[in-house]
């Protein structure tokens, strides 16, 4: 841990306030002080077995901070705030962390919930949005303080218990959109008002609704579903049509395979005007057409797919495995459908994350315990940076962008 | 000059820079000096007649910084490095000025050519393009030193004189285009060796190309000509079809108005599958289907649209009109394709610029002396910023897009 500033420090030299600052010799002063830096750069990387994270800078690749204590960071992933300052962690356990991006230290945390699965922040970045397991339900907190805004309980009819909430997405005009997995139905949440949540909420839109997915627009919410065949998509521009079922085929197939572990819907992409999913238990990947829904095209893919990622100009998808062939990522020409390029980063690549604008890609493998960064026209290694079971990759252009 | 900190400067100057600060006592220094700043909120504002730019923040809406000396901006243009901590504004005199937007100063700065119209910043921000009339030609500059890396004069069959260069856009794996006026070209320059640009020249595109646009994920360039009807366009992923024509009729009509200002290409925005362009001389926008490049609509609008921009989520666009109208904005839905707002902010307004999410939008209205700023959802005008003649908006999120 180094460079950071503690709170005296930044009482003694920031704007805030001077305290004690007459006894420090100048010339101390002047050292302690990180020089001004820039954010738009910068990227936090979790380390999930120790709890910790590394904040990383994508120019030159190199590690700026390290900072422990944040709890069960399986399947833990982050949003960042409007200025690229802050992020907010979401831990397996309930817990929601606070970390100052600059000053590489945790601001404020707390434990919301027994077992969450993710969240959001509001477009105007002042909300942030938790998804829980247990006890269920939605919490939402104040972005600078993590007081507590709005609690609310997924209740639904036949149960005592809520539901679990899965599929936590921010919407344009300050609403988040989620599902309940034991009621299914998918809740769509106005908070312009954060005094009054408004909640419309959409029922028997199908069985097990397991993840979630909106478009870059903020336009089209899909659920993905556990319990039976298709996807439930919802229009925000015309949320009055209510939830239709898509892609009816979704999820089976003539010879289905054995799952080993369910596709995130985060890991779909958009590019060309269509999305691409990973297909439930099978080795393809689905060219679905935005608009109309269809189905336009498959890709025979290494293995099951479980993170399909557009490069940001939309001309390459990079696509990792699940287990036992997950040391491998395969690179897809999305004008010909067809594999370009197959690297072998190492054993259990998680998790990738391109440069804003697509130069490069950082990919966790969590067996090597290093994130790799490859050139993405030239698929040359760049820099090979040690970390202990890296995960989740996040990097702070995502502060500008919907439903990530 | 140089572009680098000098750790005295930086502790003299603090927040707004000042000559006499060795008198001022050690607690007012310490309290003069920024705490950390991020820079995803930040933004620059062009005052064009007074060759000053604003430095502010879309958080609290303030201004931070105000920068003097940067020469003729009018038409001026900026773009940002990749970790937002450098502005390079491309003014009319051929000026470049790299402007640090967190110490609020001049970093650098060379008068490259004789008149220029805007440039461009490499996909990996090493390299900053400059597009000019005089002497014609583009010149590639090191984005760190501003050195001369790559001069590439704009000859061609049939004249001693270089082309004027327009429509100069960035695309993906270090990629350059732009149009030669005279020439009637449209030019890739690939820039992966920086030593040797590899220039792609397509002859015979139209006459006088005008102006040029990238779609956002680098694929389709566009030109936009002034002596035919039509529009040149290029697929990046197919360069070996080489530049075709299409919307036959663009720039014509069965009744033609006076041209009181010619469209600006920069001034179109992308939204649901579709590209929406201002018709030349006519009071209405097009409405134009990516792919198939067939008009799908037109919208009747006030007057003769400059800019039409399309809210981050695509649902609404803005648009402003040219002289005499020029102090109204319609807002019109991109659904229904009606105009849903209309806006009066005052005396030529003259630029847009959305918040990356879309929940506000900054407009300079030049005679009013006064940047204002809207809430995107209820049109309540949540700002009114002083400035001098102001005209171009940037905000630092743009570091994360291709072709702005």
């Amino acid at each position: 841990m180094t460079r950071r500033i503690d709170r005296r420090s930044a009482l003694k030299f920031g704007l805030a306030g001077l305290g004690a600052a007459m006894a420090v010799p100048v010339a101390a002063r002047a050292e302690a002080r990180p020089t001004p830096r820039a954010t738009g750069d910068l990227g936090l990387i979790i380390e999930r077995a120790v709890g910790r994270v590394r904040i990383v800078e994508t120019t030159g690749r190199t590690v700026l901070h390290t900072i422990e204590g944040l709890g069960d960071l399986s399947h833990a992933s982050a949003v960042f705030s409007r200025d690229e300052r802050f992020a907010y962690v979401f831990g397996r356990d309930g817990g929601l962390t606070q970390v100052d991006m600059l000053e590489g230290r945790i601001v404020n945390r707390v434990v919301q919930g027994g077992n969450s699965i993710g969240g959001a922040i509001s477009q105007d970045g002042r909300l942030v949005a938790v998804s829980n397991y247990k006890p269920g339900g939605v919490k939402i907190f104040d972005a600078d303080t993590l007081a507590l805004v709005a609690d609310i309980p997924a209740a639904y009819e036949g149960s005592t218990e809520q539901s679990k909430t899965v599929g936590l997405v921010d919407a344009p005009e300050q609403k988040f959109v989620f599902s309940l997995y034991d009621a299914g139905e998918t809740w769509l949440v106005d908070m312009s008002d954060p005094a009054k949540p408004a909640v419309t909420k959409f029922k028997g839109i199908g069985k097990l609704p397991y993840d979630g997915l909106i478009t870059g627009d903020g336009r089209h919410y899909v659920a993905g579903l556990f319990g039976e065949d298709g996807l439930a998509m919802l229009d925000l521009w015309a949320p009055e049509n209510g939830v239709k079922r898509i892609l009816g085929g979704y999820g089976k197939g003539d010879k289905p395979l054995p799952v080993y572990k369910m596709p995130h819907l985060e890991g779909w992409a958009e590019a060309d005007g269509k999305l691409f999913l990973p297909a439930v238990g099978r080795h393809e990947i689905l060219a679905v057409e935005r608009g109309s829904w269809r189905e336009v095209g498959r890709v025979k893919a290494h293995s099951q797919p479980v993170f399909v990622m557009a490069r940001p100009d939309g001309r390459h998808l990079w696509v990792n495995y699940a287990h036992p062939d997950n040391d491998t990522i395969e690179v897809i020409d999305v004008k010909t459908l067809s594999v370009v390029k197959t690297l072998k980063p190492g054993p259990a690549v998680l998790h990738m994350e391109f440069t804003p604008r697509g130069e490069h890609v950082w990919v966790s493998v969590r067996d090597l315990d290093m994130v790799l960064v490859y050139d993405t026209r030239t698929f040359e290694v760049l820099a090979r940076l040690p970390m202990d079971k890296p995960s989740g990759i996040f990097f702070t252009a995502r502060a500008h962008r919907t439903g990530l």
